[in-house]
């Protein structure tokens, strides 16, 4: 997929020259994936500017677009004689790298917010991608299910579903599996480990795959038999996916992150739930599995259509269990539409 | 593990404090996976200050420990009040991080060379789990054989792969794996996609693992089947495996990366091949694939007993086809032992 992103970013950056080198920004803005690189737009043109590695592939991907593909030669200060101003995205850039820059006597601006609000907001090509992530994702899920026996082990669980993304076409993961059981499903960021499914446990699994460079991320909690002691878990359970499902029929067009965060956590509240919901209740995502938007109780960013973001309450109870419903989501006419969208009603196995 | 990497990284830095954020290099001191968190080691103590997430998991793993835990509060300037000067990893550091400090009026130094230091040497620990990712690496490799057919797409030979050395303990890749047929093998960064097996290909697999976040990093290339037109691709292979086998002959404690180089490009001079080696012989690995030292045409760094890197000479014929032979090892009394060590004889499927 060819971009005009570079275009694009620097229209809204306003600066004489923009470079960017970071890798997930390098990617949006040449539709290429490379450890190495500089992009450099200014008003007439826009230069990639990377290794031997990469020139054979690039120069044939990027043949006819408003890309031109050159060797770097470097250093850096030498591809931006001639300019007073150039845009890098500040709050990324390392502080020798500004110190070049700013030594070679150019004024330095921030590309940082213009690239956040670029990459939200979704294109076409964009959402057909995480949608087809979205897609292996829930797949695999329901393929997973028949597969899950008593005695694996958490690692095993993850191979097994990591294996039937990578088969439908996944690259890879968007991150590293958690599966946990029993009480190991109580810590939000629980390391996937050995330890074995036994009858009546719960099983939480977040997971998520990538198709060309963009992700999915889906969580879901379920029983393995039920042993007759989860009351607790039942009533919980039935709360989380009420607060997920409120997300998504009221979150609009214009909310802010902090307004969509409080739909789930006042709902929870009203049932003594939230002190034990412990995370922000969602995140942008793309080509980063975490990216602007940020959907916190702190959260100012403001909530537009076309932006894809994760729906995730969770309850934790330390040392007992934890829930978290998750889908990845994006926002169409003012509506919450689901990607990732397998069942949500309680499984037990 | 609980390590004692911190009081070590303190006494090589000599600065009044030592502050550490980016990710590999807090696992490197905590022995820990996190997503958030700083550590901060003074002469007296060193304290890790996480989020929620992570508190209740590392104040069990580092119970005991030289690592006090406690939740972040910040900002960052706050935990530093009654510091002089500070040291930080420069080249990691991003400017607003790095003007935050200074503005605070801390002097600040660069813990860079010294993490590069430190971490290149491996302790006992690091290469027991080097070692146990390296013999998924090689056992994955062997089971792989039988099961690629004609017609399988370069993912399905990838998911293949991945999910033998996921089921026997790996954590995950410890990069994307790359999958090259035919001609697609003269691509040294190839993405892997969905060219099918055909009889007579040429097949390069360059693919890692990942055990107690150690990495491996290994590449084989062979024929499925021969098609009676692969002279050239049987002579070059020969003195590609000279190459990567004379390195690991003459490779000694003291030499610089740039003479570990040479042994493997002149050798390669001779049958007029070393134009077609088109990148660096190797690189440390550990947390990082890649990490200091780095073995290249250029490399000053000095190969010492005690690093693990890899050893990698390659020949690509564009359009054509390409070798790689890559194992990882590591330098002990001088002398080279292979860490992944799977059969390196031409083979025919």
């Amino acid at each position: 997929m060819v971009t005009t992103n570079a275009r694009k970013l620097y229209n809204a950056v306003k600066a004489e020259a923009v470079l960017t080198e970071r890798t997930d920004l390098r990617q949006y803005l040449t539709g290429v994936s490379t450890s190495f690189g500089y992009v450099l737009t200014d008003a007439e043109k826009s230069i990639f500017y990377t290794d031997a590695r990469y020139l054979e592939a690039c120069h044939s991907l990027l043949d006819g677009s408003e890309i031109e593909v050159k060797k770097y030669e470097g250093p850096i200060e030498n591809l931006l004689k001639g300019y007073k101003e150039v845009a890098v995205p500040l709050s990324s850039t390392s502080y020798p790298d500004y110190k070049k820059l700013s030594d070679a006597g150019l004024k330095i601006v921030d590309s940082g917010k213009a690239f956040d609000s670029l990459m939200s907001i979704k294109q076409d090509y964009e959402i057909e991608n995480i949608k087809a992530a979205c897609q292996i994702t829930d797949r695999a899920f329901k393929d997973l299910l028949p597969r899950i026996k008593e005695g694996m082990t958490e690692n095993e669980v993850a191979a097994e579903l990591e294996y039937l993304m990578r088969k439908s076409g996944a690259s890879g993961t968007s991150f590293p599996t958690i599966v946990g059981f029993g009480k190991n499903s109580s810590v939000p960021h629980h390391e996937t480990g050995n330890t074995k499914l036994q009858f009546g446990n719960v099983i939480l699994i977040d997971y998520g795959c990538k198709v060309n460079g963009y992700c999915s991320d889906c969580t879901r909690t379920f029983l393995f038999g039920d042993d007759g002691k989860h009351t607790n878990f039942k009533a919980a359970y039935e709360h989380v996916l009420t607060a997920h499902m409120l997300v998504k029929a009221k979150a609009t067009d214009g909310m802010t992150g902090k307004e969509i965060d409080a739909i789930a956590r006042d709902y929870l509240k009203g049932f003594n739930l939230d002190g034990y919901f412990t995370h922000s209740l969602g995140h942008g995502l793309g080509i980063n599995i975490h990216e602007f938007p940020f959907i916190s109780p702190k959260g100012a960013d403001v909530i537009r259509n076309g932006m894809v973001f994760s729906d995730e309450p969770g309850v934790y109870f330390e040392g007992d269990f934890g829930i978290r419903i998750e889908d990845t989501v994006m926002l169409k006419d003012g509506k919450v539409i689901s990607l990732t969208d397998s069942n949500k009603k309680l499984i037990i196995l």
